[in-house]
Protein backbone atom coordinates (compact mmCIF):
# COMPACT_ATOMS: atom_id res chain seq x y z
CA UNK A 1 0.00 0.00 0.00
CA UNK A 2 1.32 3.60 -1.09
CA UNK A 3 1.52 6.53 1.37
CA UNK A 4 -1.17 8.08 -0.87
CA UNK A 5 -3.51 5.11 0.24
CA UNK A 6 -3.11 5.44 3.32
CA UNK A 7 -3.63 8.91 3.96
CA UNK A 8 -7.07 7.65 1.98
CA UNK A 9 -7.48 4.40 4.91
CA UNK A 10 -6.97 7.53 7.16
CA UNK A 11 -8.99 9.49 6.54
CA UNK A 12 -11.92 6.76 6.05
CA UNK A 13 -11.30 6.33 9.46
CA UNK A 14 -11.40 9.97 10.41
CA UNK A 15 -14.45 10.10 9.33
CA UNK A 16 -16.12 7.22 10.44
CA UNK A 17 -15.29 7.59 13.87
CA UNK A 18 -16.87 11.21 14.09
CA UNK A 19 -19.81 9.24 12.06
CA UNK A 20 -19.66 12.10 9.34
CA UNK A 21 -19.75 10.15 6.52
CA UNK A 22 -23.39 11.49 6.04
CA UNK A 23 -22.11 14.78 5.40
CA UNK A 24 -19.57 13.78 2.57
CA UNK A 25 -21.60 13.19 -0.33
CA UNK A 26 -19.86 13.97 -3.31
CA UNK A 27 -21.76 17.15 -3.53
CA UNK A 28 -20.88 18.45 -0.30
CA UNK A 29 -17.64 17.64 -0.72
CA UNK A 30 -17.46 19.75 -3.69
CA UNK A 31 -18.37 22.87 -1.88
CA UNK A 32 -15.52 22.06 1.46
CA UNK A 33 -13.06 21.72 -1.45
CA UNK A 34 -13.92 24.69 -3.78
CA UNK A 35 -14.58 26.81 -0.30
CA UNK A 36 -10.35 25.08 0.75
CA UNK A 37 -9.49 26.65 -3.07
CA UNK A 38 -10.88 29.88 -2.19
CA UNK A 39 -8.65 30.25 1.24
CA UNK A 40 -5.58 29.34 -1.24
CA UNK A 41 -6.70 32.32 -3.97
CA UNK A 42 -7.32 34.90 -0.85
CA UNK A 43 -3.74 34.76 0.46
CA UNK A 44 -2.62 35.54 -3.30
CA UNK A 45 -5.14 37.97 -4.21
CA UNK A 46 -3.10 41.14 -3.47
CA UNK A 47 0.16 40.16 -4.56
CA UNK A 48 2.26 40.32 -7.52
CA UNK A 49 2.64 37.15 -9.21
CA UNK A 50 6.35 37.85 -7.85
CA UNK A 51 5.40 38.14 -4.15
CA UNK A 52 3.41 34.65 -4.63
CA UNK A 53 6.80 33.40 -5.70
CA UNK A 54 8.45 34.64 -2.69
CA UNK A 55 6.34 33.80 0.67
CA UNK A 56 7.77 34.67 3.73
CA UNK A 57 8.59 31.69 6.07
CA UNK A 58 4.78 32.23 8.44
CA UNK A 59 2.38 32.63 4.45
CA UNK A 60 4.23 29.96 3.68
CA UNK A 61 3.23 27.62 6.10
CA UNK A 62 -0.50 28.43 6.24
CA UNK A 63 -0.50 28.24 2.27
CA UNK A 64 0.89 24.54 3.24
CA UNK A 65 -2.57 24.29 5.19
CA UNK A 66 -4.65 25.13 2.74
CA UNK A 67 -2.94 22.88 0.35
CA UNK A 68 -3.43 20.14 2.74
CA UNK A 69 -7.21 21.03 3.15
CA UNK A 70 -7.62 20.74 -0.99
CA UNK A 71 -5.91 17.60 -1.17
CA UNK A 72 -7.82 16.23 1.59
CA UNK A 73 -10.96 17.01 0.15
CA UNK A 74 -9.78 15.44 -3.21
CA UNK A 75 -8.63 12.18 -1.49
CA UNK A 76 -12.28 12.12 0.09
CA UNK A 77 -13.90 12.87 -2.81
CA UNK A 78 -12.19 10.06 -5.09
CA UNK A 79 -12.72 7.56 -2.50
CA UNK A 80 -16.44 8.12 -2.19
CA UNK A 81 -16.57 8.34 -5.80
CA UNK A 82 -14.43 4.88 -6.29
CA UNK A 83 -11.96 6.78 -8.62
CA UNK A 84 -8.50 6.16 -8.62
CA UNK A 85 -6.79 9.34 -7.70
CA UNK A 86 -3.56 9.37 -9.60
CA UNK A 87 -4.87 7.11 -12.03
CA UNK A 88 -7.24 9.27 -13.27
CA UNK A 89 -4.25 11.94 -13.16
CA UNK A 90 -2.42 9.66 -15.46
CA UNK A 91 -4.74 9.39 -18.02
CA UNK A 92 -5.42 13.07 -17.50
CA UNK A 93 -1.80 14.23 -18.58
CA UNK A 94 -1.85 11.70 -21.57
CA UNK A 95 -5.23 13.16 -22.79
CA UNK A 96 -3.13 17.10 -22.08
CA UNK A 97 -0.28 15.67 -24.55
CA UNK A 98 -2.03 14.98 -26.73
CA UNK A 99 -4.52 18.46 -26.94
CA UNK A 100 -1.29 20.68 -26.15
CA UNK A 101 1.54 19.24 -28.20
CA UNK A 102 4.30 20.98 -27.51
CA UNK A 103 5.81 21.90 -30.87
CA UNK A 104 2.51 23.55 -31.52
CA UNK A 105 1.43 25.89 -28.31
CA UNK A 106 4.88 26.51 -26.89
CA UNK A 107 5.21 29.69 -25.00
CA UNK A 108 1.46 30.34 -25.59
CA UNK A 109 -1.33 30.04 -22.93
CA UNK A 110 -3.93 29.74 -25.00
CA UNK A 111 -6.66 27.07 -24.41
CA UNK A 112 -6.82 24.24 -26.81
CA UNK A 113 -10.40 25.39 -28.50
CA UNK A 114 -8.41 28.48 -29.46
CA UNK A 115 -5.93 27.25 -31.51
CA UNK B 1 10.73 7.29 -5.43
CA UNK B 2 6.94 6.98 -4.94
CA UNK B 3 4.18 7.47 -7.52
CA UNK B 4 3.11 10.80 -6.57
CA UNK B 5 6.56 11.95 -6.75
CA UNK B 6 6.98 10.74 -10.49
CA UNK B 7 3.91 12.56 -11.75
CA UNK B 8 4.99 15.75 -10.12
CA UNK B 9 8.40 15.08 -11.94
CA UNK B 10 6.17 14.38 -15.14
CA UNK B 11 4.64 17.64 -14.80
CA UNK B 12 7.35 19.36 -14.43
CA UNK B 13 8.53 17.90 -17.99
CA UNK B 14 5.36 18.79 -19.49
CA UNK B 15 5.27 22.27 -18.06
CA UNK B 16 8.71 22.84 -19.28
CA UNK B 17 8.99 21.33 -22.42
CA UNK B 18 5.75 23.37 -23.33
CA UNK B 19 7.67 26.64 -21.70
CA UNK B 20 4.32 27.24 -19.47
CA UNK B 21 6.70 27.79 -16.14
CA UNK B 22 6.19 32.10 -16.61
CA UNK B 23 2.67 30.98 -16.22
CA UNK B 24 3.02 28.65 -13.20
CA UNK B 25 3.35 31.05 -10.61
CA UNK B 26 1.22 30.39 -7.21
CA UNK B 27 -1.09 33.48 -7.76
CA UNK B 28 -1.92 32.23 -11.40
CA UNK B 29 -1.95 28.32 -10.47
CA UNK B 30 -4.80 29.16 -7.77
CA UNK B 31 -6.72 30.83 -9.81
CA UNK B 32 -6.08 27.87 -12.09
CA UNK B 33 -6.99 25.64 -9.54
CA UNK B 34 -10.04 26.97 -8.50
CA UNK B 35 -11.41 27.23 -11.85
CA UNK B 36 -11.68 23.33 -12.07
CA UNK B 37 -12.75 22.81 -8.70
CA UNK B 38 -16.04 24.98 -9.94
CA UNK B 39 -16.04 22.79 -12.77
CA UNK B 40 -16.71 19.76 -10.62
CA UNK B 41 -19.05 22.24 -8.61
CA UNK B 42 -20.79 22.54 -11.57
CA UNK B 43 -21.36 19.12 -11.96
CA UNK B 44 -23.26 18.87 -9.20
CA UNK B 45 -25.14 21.92 -8.60
CA UNK B 46 -28.57 20.83 -9.63
CA UNK B 47 -28.31 17.42 -8.22
CA UNK B 48 -29.43 15.84 -4.95
CA UNK B 49 -27.16 14.91 -2.79
CA UNK B 50 -28.32 11.41 -3.26
CA UNK B 51 -27.51 11.73 -6.94
CA UNK B 52 -24.42 12.80 -6.04
CA UNK B 53 -23.41 9.24 -5.05
CA UNK B 54 -25.37 7.68 -8.08
CA UNK B 55 -23.54 8.92 -11.18
CA UNK B 56 -24.24 7.17 -14.68
CA UNK B 57 -21.03 5.89 -15.94
CA UNK B 58 -20.22 8.49 -18.34
CA UNK B 59 -20.60 11.27 -15.70
CA UNK B 60 -18.54 9.62 -13.37
CA UNK B 61 -15.74 9.69 -16.29
CA UNK B 62 -16.52 13.23 -16.38
CA UNK B 63 -15.80 13.35 -13.00
CA UNK B 64 -12.71 12.01 -12.64
CA UNK B 65 -11.50 14.05 -15.58
CA UNK B 66 -12.35 17.57 -12.91
CA UNK B 67 -10.92 15.33 -10.53
CA UNK B 68 -7.33 15.12 -12.08
CA UNK B 69 -7.35 18.49 -13.14
CA UNK B 70 -7.06 19.82 -9.50
CA UNK B 71 -4.93 17.33 -8.81
CA UNK B 72 -2.79 18.42 -11.72
CA UNK B 73 -2.89 21.85 -10.56
CA UNK B 74 -2.37 20.71 -6.78
CA UNK B 75 0.84 18.92 -7.23
CA UNK B 76 2.31 22.15 -9.56
CA UNK B 77 1.21 24.52 -6.80
CA UNK B 78 2.84 22.34 -3.81
CA UNK B 79 5.96 21.70 -6.09
CA UNK B 80 6.27 25.50 -6.90
CA UNK B 81 6.44 26.47 -3.49
CA UNK B 82 8.65 24.02 -2.85
CA UNK B 83 5.79 22.14 -0.53
CA UNK B 84 5.84 18.40 0.64
CA UNK B 85 2.42 17.75 -0.35
CA UNK B 86 1.24 14.17 1.26
CA UNK B 87 3.64 15.65 4.39
CA UNK B 88 1.52 18.85 4.52
CA UNK B 89 -1.65 16.65 4.83
CA UNK B 90 -0.32 14.45 7.75
CA UNK B 91 0.22 17.29 9.22
CA UNK B 92 -3.06 18.98 8.87
CA UNK B 93 -4.94 15.29 10.03
CA UNK B 94 -3.07 15.79 13.17
CA UNK B 95 -4.03 19.35 13.90
CA UNK B 96 -7.53 18.30 12.84
CA UNK B 97 -7.49 14.94 15.00
CA UNK B 98 -6.84 17.82 17.82
CA UNK B 99 -9.22 20.53 16.61
CA UNK B 100 -12.01 18.13 16.33
CA UNK B 101 -11.88 14.96 19.29
CA UNK B 102 -14.29 12.43 17.72
CA UNK B 103 -16.35 11.64 21.10
CA UNK B 104 -17.19 16.06 21.08
CA UNK B 105 -18.02 16.00 17.82
CA UNK B 106 -19.76 13.29 16.60
CA UNK B 107 -22.17 13.51 14.09
CA UNK B 108 -22.01 16.98 14.03
CA UNK B 109 -20.87 19.32 10.93
CA UNK B 110 -20.22 22.63 13.08
CA UNK B 111 -16.92 24.19 12.62
CA UNK B 112 -14.52 23.95 15.43
CA UNK B 113 -14.91 27.34 16.39
CA UNK B 114 -18.40 26.94 16.80
CA UNK B 115 -17.83 24.40 19.59
CA UNK C 1 -28.69 58.66 -10.95
CA UNK C 2 -30.38 55.29 -9.63
CA UNK C 3 -28.86 53.61 -6.44
CA UNK C 4 -26.99 51.00 -8.07
CA UNK C 5 -25.05 54.04 -9.81
CA UNK C 6 -24.84 55.78 -6.02
CA UNK C 7 -23.46 52.69 -4.76
CA UNK C 8 -20.79 52.61 -7.36
CA UNK C 9 -19.20 56.04 -7.05
CA UNK C 10 -19.70 55.23 -3.41
CA UNK C 11 -17.07 52.12 -3.81
CA UNK C 12 -14.80 54.57 -6.24
CA UNK C 13 -14.68 57.01 -3.18
CA UNK C 14 -13.69 53.99 -0.88
CA UNK C 15 -11.30 52.73 -3.10
CA UNK C 16 -9.21 56.07 -4.34
CA UNK C 17 -9.34 57.84 -0.21
CA UNK C 18 -7.62 54.23 0.42
CA UNK C 19 -5.38 54.37 -2.13
CA UNK C 20 -6.63 50.95 -3.02
CA UNK C 21 -7.05 51.49 -7.00
CA UNK C 22 -3.54 50.17 -7.90
CA UNK C 23 -4.62 46.52 -6.36
CA UNK C 24 -7.96 46.28 -8.32
CA UNK C 25 -7.02 45.06 -11.35
CA UNK C 26 -9.81 42.84 -13.10
CA UNK C 27 -7.69 39.81 -12.64
CA UNK C 28 -7.43 40.92 -8.48
CA UNK C 29 -11.12 41.34 -8.06
CA UNK C 30 -11.76 38.18 -9.93
CA UNK C 31 -9.62 36.60 -6.93
CA UNK C 32 -11.39 38.87 -4.08
CA UNK C 33 -15.08 37.72 -6.01
CA UNK C 34 -14.51 33.92 -5.86
CA UNK C 35 -13.06 34.30 -2.31
CA UNK C 36 -16.34 36.32 -1.18
CA UNK C 37 -18.22 33.59 -3.06
CA UNK C 38 -17.17 30.61 -1.40
CA UNK C 39 -17.95 32.12 2.15
CA UNK C 40 -21.37 31.64 0.61
CA UNK C 41 -20.58 28.16 -0.06
CA UNK C 42 -19.16 27.55 3.68
CA UNK C 43 -22.05 28.49 4.95
CA UNK C 44 -24.19 26.10 2.87
CA UNK C 45 -21.73 22.79 2.23
CA UNK C 46 -23.04 20.99 5.52
CA UNK C 47 -27.08 21.75 5.12
CA UNK C 48 -29.09 19.92 3.28
CA UNK C 49 -31.12 22.09 0.44
CA UNK C 50 -34.01 22.55 2.59
CA UNK C 51 -32.13 23.82 5.49
CA UNK C 52 -30.87 25.93 3.48
CA UNK C 53 -33.94 27.69 3.43
CA UNK C 54 -35.14 28.06 6.26
CA UNK C 55 -31.54 29.92 7.99
CA UNK C 56 -32.16 31.14 11.76
CA UNK C 57 -31.79 34.69 11.94
CA UNK C 58 -28.38 35.10 13.38
CA UNK C 59 -26.70 32.51 9.90
CA UNK C 60 -29.12 35.06 7.13
CA UNK C 61 -27.73 38.25 8.82
CA UNK C 62 -23.86 36.25 7.84
CA UNK C 63 -25.21 34.82 5.05
CA UNK C 64 -26.49 38.84 3.80
CA UNK C 65 -22.97 40.27 4.49
CA UNK C 66 -21.45 37.90 2.36
CA UNK C 67 -23.74 38.69 -0.39
CA UNK C 68 -22.84 42.23 0.00
CA UNK C 69 -19.34 41.69 -0.36
CA UNK C 70 -20.28 39.38 -3.85
CA UNK C 71 -21.88 42.37 -4.60
CA UNK C 72 -19.54 45.17 -3.97
CA UNK C 73 -16.73 43.56 -5.73
CA UNK C 74 -19.15 42.45 -8.62
CA UNK C 75 -19.81 46.41 -9.01
CA UNK C 76 -16.47 47.38 -8.62
CA UNK C 77 -15.30 44.50 -11.26
CA UNK C 78 -17.81 46.25 -13.46
CA UNK C 79 -16.87 49.20 -13.31
CA UNK C 80 -13.32 48.84 -13.59
CA UNK C 81 -13.85 47.33 -17.14
CA UNK C 82 -16.89 49.95 -18.02
CA UNK C 83 -19.31 47.28 -17.98
CA UNK C 84 -22.85 48.71 -17.55
CA UNK C 85 -23.85 46.22 -15.07
CA UNK C 86 -27.82 45.78 -15.10
CA UNK C 87 -27.82 46.06 -18.92
CA UNK C 88 -24.97 43.31 -20.02
CA UNK C 89 -27.80 41.76 -17.10
CA UNK C 90 -30.79 42.19 -19.81
CA UNK C 91 -28.22 41.37 -22.70
CA UNK C 92 -27.75 37.80 -20.90
CA UNK C 93 -31.55 37.13 -19.85
CA UNK C 94 -32.41 37.88 -23.57
CA UNK C 95 -30.19 34.99 -24.45
CA UNK C 96 -31.47 32.80 -21.85
CA UNK C 97 -34.57 33.21 -23.28
CA UNK C 98 -33.88 32.34 -26.59
CA UNK C 99 -31.15 28.76 -24.96
CA UNK C 100 -34.01 27.61 -22.95
CA UNK C 101 -37.27 27.82 -24.64
CA UNK C 102 -39.87 27.64 -21.57
CA UNK C 103 -41.77 25.10 -23.23
CA UNK C 104 -38.75 22.73 -24.35
CA UNK C 105 -36.77 22.98 -20.46
CA UNK C 106 -39.76 22.96 -18.29
CA UNK C 107 -38.69 20.83 -14.71
CA UNK C 108 -35.29 20.11 -16.48
CA UNK C 109 -32.14 21.06 -15.14
CA UNK C 110 -30.09 20.41 -18.12
CA UNK C 111 -27.56 22.79 -19.64
CA UNK C 112 -28.34 23.74 -23.38
CA UNK C 113 -26.18 22.00 -25.03
CA UNK C 114 -27.45 18.82 -23.65
CA UNK C 115 -31.10 19.46 -25.71
CA UNK D 1 -39.91 50.23 -8.45
CA UNK D 2 -36.01 50.63 -9.28
CA UNK D 3 -34.53 48.91 -12.22
CA UNK D 4 -32.86 46.30 -10.17
CA UNK D 5 -36.63 45.08 -8.68
CA UNK D 6 -37.18 45.05 -12.32
CA UNK D 7 -34.83 42.36 -13.18
CA UNK D 8 -35.57 40.77 -9.96
CA UNK D 9 -39.07 40.12 -11.05
CA UNK D 10 -38.36 39.60 -14.65
CA UNK D 11 -35.70 36.47 -13.39
CA UNK D 12 -38.65 35.31 -10.71
CA UNK D 13 -40.96 35.07 -13.65
CA UNK D 14 -38.18 32.95 -16.18
CA UNK D 15 -37.51 30.21 -13.07
CA UNK D 16 -41.27 29.98 -12.64
CA UNK D 17 -42.35 29.44 -16.67
CA UNK D 18 -39.57 26.75 -16.80
CA UNK D 19 -40.93 24.99 -13.21
CA UNK D 20 -36.94 26.19 -11.82
CA UNK D 21 -37.52 27.19 -8.72
CA UNK D 22 -37.50 23.79 -7.34
CA UNK D 23 -33.59 24.15 -8.11
CA UNK D 24 -33.38 27.18 -6.99
CA UNK D 25 -32.37 26.11 -2.99
CA UNK D 26 -29.74 28.88 -1.86
CA UNK D 27 -27.49 25.85 -1.72
CA UNK D 28 -27.63 25.33 -5.26
CA UNK D 29 -27.88 28.44 -6.13
CA UNK D 30 -24.34 29.27 -4.22
CA UNK D 31 -22.68 27.03 -6.17
CA UNK D 32 -24.06 28.15 -9.62
CA UNK D 33 -23.07 31.45 -8.26
CA UNK D 34 -19.40 30.09 -7.51
CA UNK D 35 -19.35 28.04 -10.66
CA UNK D 36 -19.84 31.57 -12.52
CA UNK D 37 -17.48 33.11 -10.80
CA UNK D 38 -14.76 30.74 -11.50
CA UNK D 39 -15.62 31.57 -15.31
CA UNK D 40 -14.60 34.99 -14.67
CA UNK D 41 -11.11 33.48 -12.98
CA UNK D 42 -10.57 31.92 -15.67
CA UNK D 43 -10.63 34.70 -18.21
CA UNK D 44 -7.98 36.09 -16.24
CA UNK D 45 -5.71 33.25 -15.07
CA UNK D 46 -2.79 33.15 -17.27
CA UNK D 47 -3.07 37.23 -17.94
CA UNK D 48 -0.80 39.75 -16.19
CA UNK D 49 -2.54 42.13 -14.08
CA UNK D 50 -2.01 44.88 -16.76
CA UNK D 51 -3.44 42.73 -19.60
CA UNK D 52 -6.49 41.94 -17.49
CA UNK D 53 -7.35 45.94 -17.91
CA UNK D 54 -6.74 46.12 -21.34
CA UNK D 55 -9.24 43.23 -22.84
CA UNK D 56 -9.54 43.09 -26.39
CA UNK D 57 -13.59 44.00 -27.40
CA UNK D 58 -14.19 40.21 -28.01
CA UNK D 59 -12.98 39.30 -24.27
CA UNK D 60 -14.51 41.79 -22.94
CA UNK D 61 -17.83 40.80 -24.39
CA UNK D 62 -17.38 37.48 -23.01
CA UNK D 63 -16.48 38.79 -19.69
CA UNK D 64 -19.52 40.50 -19.61
CA UNK D 65 -21.53 37.57 -19.77
CA UNK D 66 -19.90 36.25 -16.92
CA UNK D 67 -20.53 39.23 -14.88
CA UNK D 68 -24.08 39.19 -15.82
CA UNK D 69 -24.80 35.66 -14.90
CA UNK D 70 -22.96 36.36 -11.62
CA UNK D 71 -25.18 38.74 -11.11
CA UNK D 72 -28.56 37.32 -12.32
CA UNK D 73 -27.23 34.28 -9.32
CA UNK D 74 -26.75 37.26 -7.27
CA UNK D 75 -30.43 38.50 -7.15
CA UNK D 76 -32.38 35.35 -7.28
CA UNK D 77 -30.16 34.27 -4.20
CA UNK D 78 -30.99 37.60 -2.62
CA UNK D 79 -34.38 36.97 -3.37
CA UNK D 80 -34.83 33.59 -2.44
CA UNK D 81 -33.12 34.52 1.03
CA UNK D 82 -35.95 37.81 1.37
CA UNK D 83 -32.38 39.58 1.81
CA UNK D 84 -32.23 43.36 0.37
CA UNK D 85 -29.21 43.21 -2.35
CA UNK D 86 -28.96 46.66 -2.27
CA UNK D 87 -29.82 47.44 1.44
CA UNK D 88 -27.50 44.99 2.90
CA UNK D 89 -24.56 46.18 0.58
CA UNK D 90 -24.74 49.92 2.02
CA UNK D 91 -24.57 48.25 5.44
CA UNK D 92 -21.67 46.39 4.23
CA UNK D 93 -20.19 49.68 2.82
CA UNK D 94 -20.70 51.30 6.66
CA UNK D 95 -18.81 48.32 8.46
CA UNK D 96 -16.28 48.50 5.87
CA UNK D 97 -15.57 52.15 6.73
CA UNK D 98 -15.13 51.62 9.90
CA UNK D 99 -13.08 47.96 9.92
CA UNK D 100 -10.64 50.33 7.55
CA UNK D 101 -10.10 53.41 8.04
CA UNK D 102 -8.70 55.70 5.46
CA UNK D 103 -5.99 57.35 7.05
CA UNK D 104 -4.71 53.60 8.45
CA UNK D 105 -5.65 51.57 5.95
CA UNK D 106 -3.84 53.92 3.25
CA UNK D 107 -2.01 52.12 0.22
CA UNK D 108 -2.08 49.01 1.93
CA UNK D 109 -3.55 45.77 1.19
CA UNK D 110 -3.65 43.46 4.67
CA UNK D 111 -6.69 42.28 6.40
CA UNK D 112 -8.24 44.29 9.39
CA UNK D 113 -7.57 41.47 11.50
CA UNK D 114 -3.51 41.65 10.25
CA UNK D 115 -3.64 46.00 11.81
Amino acid sequence: MDKLEQVRNHLRDFAAERDWDQFHSPKNLSMALIAEAAELVEHFQWLTEQQSSELPGDKLEEVGQEIADIQIYLIRMADKLGIDLLGAVEKKIAINERKYPAEKVRGSSKKYTEY
